[in-house]
């Protein structure tokens, strides 16, 4: 592409007239830098620059093959560095804020990103790039996220006509208001009643326990004025399960609740700064009225009579949005841990400590073969994450083509491996921003760090849109479903295709001679294979000494969540090595891709060891040759660990993180950061009159005399 | 014990003067509860009863063999009480306040306890009990857990009388500043100097680099007077290492910073609340001169001509100092883990989701084998550590005995085993903690689950008194050595004796034919050691294979930390099993512990499975047959899963905890909980007027018409 050609299209992209006023102000937000410019920037002072010229890959190609694609890559570079280039996004006092202040904080900058979101006339695209990038989260997230995709999926046309337009102008906000104080995972165990009144041809919303009261939406606390309601439908005494109504919850004039509901913030969560900048909310209803057209009537209908029909759209069609949703939390994860290693990668590098001989400099910390062992694997999963995502993007297009063609033969196999990748990619990233933190060593636990907020701000997607145990449950389920039927002729298809090897699989014997034959990426697909299928057979032969299927399922719930986990892993590594067998260029960049598969899999190898050799397809000494070849491959990753992470192409303010700093110029920044806390505002702590000098007075010990 | 006698001995050990003024207040406040009481005020409310109906044990007896005895019980029992009535102690808005107020709560509660306690006459023990069920993190715990120590430890007998009687009335607050910017676990590594001057007969203290300036010491920031300071030695242009002095940071008359020295608060750490409350400090000298007889001299002095000599004080007396420390740090191990442990089981068995029928209530969440198969083994390690911890006690007391009878032999044996007690309990710790986090659901993410602080208050355990990775290589070192050994006829003692048998270790099949099997003790423990000396032993295998030992330890340090966990989780449950020889009276009480031993021993031995068959010692169907008794176990647990808890004592105070109220209250209290937000001080928030309404309004896009 030429780079007249990459500057048209990127304006066509942008949306940019090229008369329009704005463009001078865009052209120079978004001045595209040179390579060389930008190098002369950084050379100013780059305590990586040893590190960074050790590297054996192209590192431009390689950011273009982690965004996904060219175009990708340059609209984030160019969001990333319109945000942190913002004053009023700024967020390194973030953490030191009072829950009022980070919250009118966050108003303000949800207010200015809307602001600039117009004035860019930036596409719906950008916008989510620029909420993305701002990182902070906010009641647009779920109005964005939520609110108006649950309308477009479950409104009909005549309702997506009412409510979207004002949705999409941000006339009216709005949230997602499902999950109580009593009901998370159980769904269809929700409380909140909507009972039709054909008196007044209206919903009469109520909450008829405490346990019924809405419970941790965002947004809803403080902001939204509509939301999204999901409550039982009662038509005529009769109870038609879970539905969703659109209510309004604060008056358009001065923002007070309306009548019958009582609306407030639920608290504080984990974490300073984190996710205490969103107002999750609780909402309780007091027999609150609306007019019939605001249940989401796209699949059921209530008519004037208050008779309630279903109609024939495909029940399926939901799944779509399911699958959606779970590869947008699959990417996050991607990037959270990334996030965390780019911060712990770059620290191991600037950190030194022991082994200084003759009084040169002591060792990097990064060189230790421990601190590798700990931080190499994680570097790896962030890349098969990534990848993993990218295949689950094309799964979305490809269910979607599926559904619209009526074929909804690949639905359980979907639903299985979404809701484990879903699954294990959060569990493992939020495992390994602590274990990052902690590899950065004390300093990890400061906020200036970074990384503690990261965690805390992290860690709920481990239990929203689907408790991880209870997704593994499901992709259990449909393990044994898939081995229960292997002999009855119908044959495993897509991620669960090997099952249909299973036989073979468990006569297998692995090849491996020598720890240079696990590099043969045909050994580590079948290990990992055979392992999957070993456990779920094993499931299912035990599940069948029990009488009764549920009584089984519960007792060996533990043993079918751990199968369902090497079925999950597996596609990981499939799906990487699938990755690797594209056409990949740039000088170095595939071959660095390889080692980094490996380390993946060899490190999950290590990890579950009992488990492969259980299987009988791998025995001890073979074992042990990975684990050697494993700290061989950590070699070939040390000299590429910075420019791995670099290739991320995140912005210091991104990364929010004194330690992760692109230039490595830890030490004085984080003694200037310190000084900023509002405790060093004195040089006398407020209450030393009070409190400290009585005690070094001995006043309370004269008192007694 | 008649009950007099008990009365007469409680008031003895409180220190108390019968014709004291204060012995009316002390009676009033320690009132003793009889049992009835007790269960009076409790049976007004308790969701639990029917749970604490089934346990199969004496509850009250499970306490004292949790507390250690009974001594030990009833103080804890009486200052958790006094601490949790005081309404200056109260806790429970922390995590809502900003850094400043928190910190100013902190000097409140600080003074306030030493008014209590210099009323009340307390012990130094009730004082340390006080401070403790207090449950802040304050300067004063660096005064009286490492200032007053580091006197006592390295300091003459002229410099204890001159220091401690004014430390010890608080006539001076202290703190110990070790660790600097540059300098955490590489002590020998630290750049601040003391350079003599003999014209003057003084040191100067001086920061010669950014990185030398400390930082982290406790109490430091904005609090301490003084402070231990260590710094290399500098006599006459040599450097003769580190050393401490004892150094004025701070004027008795008006708190300010004395000349030369630059002093300030590092900043916001991990969480809300959590240890924000301390001031973790930055400190600077610029040539600050003290007079020579403030260097700690116990141990090396430094003459009035500037001759620095050795005393003939055995350098080994400091191993006794850090048993005792390390000890201490596996108690508050167990201490962490128990509370989370707690409040995560009683929410488990007030929390229900799915599984209703005929529409009666869902299942508690306690009953899912999931749940059980993640949260049992913690509690098991609760009581583990416990036992452990309970042991480390008698060691230290048995190695002061040793070291004052000269007698150093057994120090290399307790210092790998301290090390790596505290390494695996502190790590298993900081897990089971978010893990239980993540057992509470969504709600274990509010501030008011308690959980998010207690992770966030606890997790610089696994760095501080020696990152627990380099700790496991020590241990990993010491076990190379005694292998190296073996043939040499030194024979192994104490907890690494079973190594002197490795050769038949090596070489013996586990005899478990049935899932019972694994109920013996001697197979289990066999198995352990089978497991942890086939590992020390394949790595000296592979070390011998390097031309140069030290190589060597690098490239195999991942494998020798592995093989330092498992001789390590091997004496844990050693000592639990030794535990369980002692007499334990009580109904149950040892049956309990005897199937909780079971649940640490076999949940480990799943976890690593890997490890269990490499070794040979065992098969996978051996494993698999462990994992099934395991499951057996579990049923057993339930039952009596609430009153384990129970049976930890903790008041309602300590737990900090909506989820885990004793009474089981739970909704009702998250709920009122959730409107003393700060956010709900207002029904509109601050900031609609300039930032919501402007967006609803359409007031930017009216602007660019």
């Amino acid at each position: 592409m030429s780079k007249k050609g990459g500057k048209d299209i990127v304006f066509r992209r942008w949306g940019l007239r090229s008369n329009s006023k704005t463009l001078v102000n865009v052209i120079r937000i978004f001045k595209p830098n040179t390579q060389n410019e930008k190098q002369k920037t950084m050379a100013a002072l780059d305590y990586h620059a040893e590190e960074r010229r050790k590297a054996e890959f192209d590192v431009e190609e390689m950011k273009i093959v982690w965004a996904g694609s060219r175009q990708a890559y340059e609209i984030s570079d160019r969001v990333a560095r319109l945000v942190a280039s913002d004053p009023v996004f700024r967020k390194d006092n973030r953490t030191m804020l009072s829950r009022k202040e980070l919250f009118n904080d966050t108003l303000k900058k949800a207010a200015h990103a809307w602001k600039r979101i117009i004035e860019l006339r930036l596409s719906e695209e950008e916008a989510s790039e620029l909420r993305f990038f701002m990182d902070q989260p906010a009641f647009t997230d779920l109005h964005w996220g939520m609110f108006i995709p649950a309308i477009k999926g479950s409104g009909t046309e005549e309702q997506k006509a009412k409510w979207l337009p004002m949705a999409y102008k941000m006339q009216i906000i709005g949230c997602y208001a499902q999950t109580e104080l009593g009901h998370g995972s159980n769904v269809q165990g929700l409380e909140t009643t909507a009972t039709f009144d054909p008196h007044t041809d209206e919903f009469v919303l109520h909450s008829p326990t405490l346990t019924s009261s809405k419970w941790w939406p965002g947004g809803l606390g403080k902001v939204s004025t509509h939301a999204v309601v999901y409550a039982r439908l009662i038509t005529d005494g009769q109870d038609h399960g879970v539905h969703g109504f659109i209510v309004q919850l604060r008056s358009l004039d001065d923002h007070l609740p309306l009548p019958g509901i009582t609306v407030g913030d639920i608290g504080m969560k984990f974490g300073s700064g984190a996710y205490n900048s969103m107002d999750n909310g609780v909402l309780r209803f007091d027999h609150v009225r609306i007019p019939r057209d605001q249940m989401l009537m796209g699949v059921s209908q209530v008519t004037r009579e208050g008779k309630c029909i279903e109609s024939d759209v495909p029940r399926q069609l939901v799944y779509g949005t399911m699958v959606y949703v779970r590869q947008a939390i699959v990417a996050d994860a991607s990037t959270a841990l990334s996030r965390a290693v780019c911060i712990a990668t770059r620290y191991s590098a600037v950190r030194r400590q022991f082994g200084s001989q003759n009084g040169g400099p002591e060792t990097q910390v990064i060189d230790y073969k421990t601190q590798q062992n700990r931080l190499f694997p994680l570097l790896a999963s962030a890349y098969a994450f990534r990848f993993v995502g990218e295949w689950l993007q094309w799964l979305y297009t490809d269910v979607t083509q599926r559904l619209q063609a009526n074929d909804f033969s690949t639905l359980p196999e979907v639903h299985a491996c979404t809701a484990g990748l879903k699954s294990i990619t959060t569990s493992a990233t939020a495992d390994a921003i602590e274990e990052c933190r902690k590899l950065c060593g004390g300093h990890g636990y400061l906020s200036s760090s970074g990384l503690p907020e990261l965690f805390a701000v992290y860690v709920p997607a481990c239990t929203y849109e689907g408790d991880n145990v209870v997704l593994l449950l499901q992709v259990g389920r449909f393990l044994m479903k898939t081995v229960s039927q292997l002999g009855s002729g119908k044959k495993p298809v897509g991620t669960i295709a090997y099952m249909g090897r299973a036989e073979r699989l468990l006569q297998c014997r692995c090849e491996v001679e020598r720890a240079e034959d696990w590099l043969k990426p045909h050994v580590v697909v079948e290990a990992f294979e055979a392992r999957a299928a070993s456990m779920a057979v094993a499931c299912a032969k035990n599940l069948n000494k029990f009488p009764n299927q549920e009584d089984g399922f519960a007792e060996l719930s533990p043993d079918l969540a751990e199968a369902a986990v090497a079925h999950c892993q597996l596609i990981v590594v499939s799906k990487f090595i699938e990755k690797l067998q594209q056409d990949i260029p740039g000088k170095g960049v595939k071959r660095q891709l390889e080692i980094l598969c490996k380390v993946y899999a060899l490190s999950l190898l290590h990890k579950h060891l009992g488990d492969f050799i259980a299987s009988g397809y791998i025995t001890p000494e073979q074992g042990a040759l990975a684990n050697e070849q494993l700290r061989l491959l950590y070699s070939q990753v040390r000299p590429n660990a910075i420019t791995l992470v670099d290739a991320f192409n995140y912005t210091d303010h991104f990364l929010g993180s004194v330690l992760g700093r692109y230039d490595g110029n830890v030490y004085p920044k984080l003694y200037e950061e310190a000084w900023k806390d509002p405790l060093n505002e004195t040089v006398v702590p407020d209450g030393y009159q009070e409190y400290i000098r009585p005690i070094l007075k001995q006043h309370f010990r004269v008192a007694r005399l």
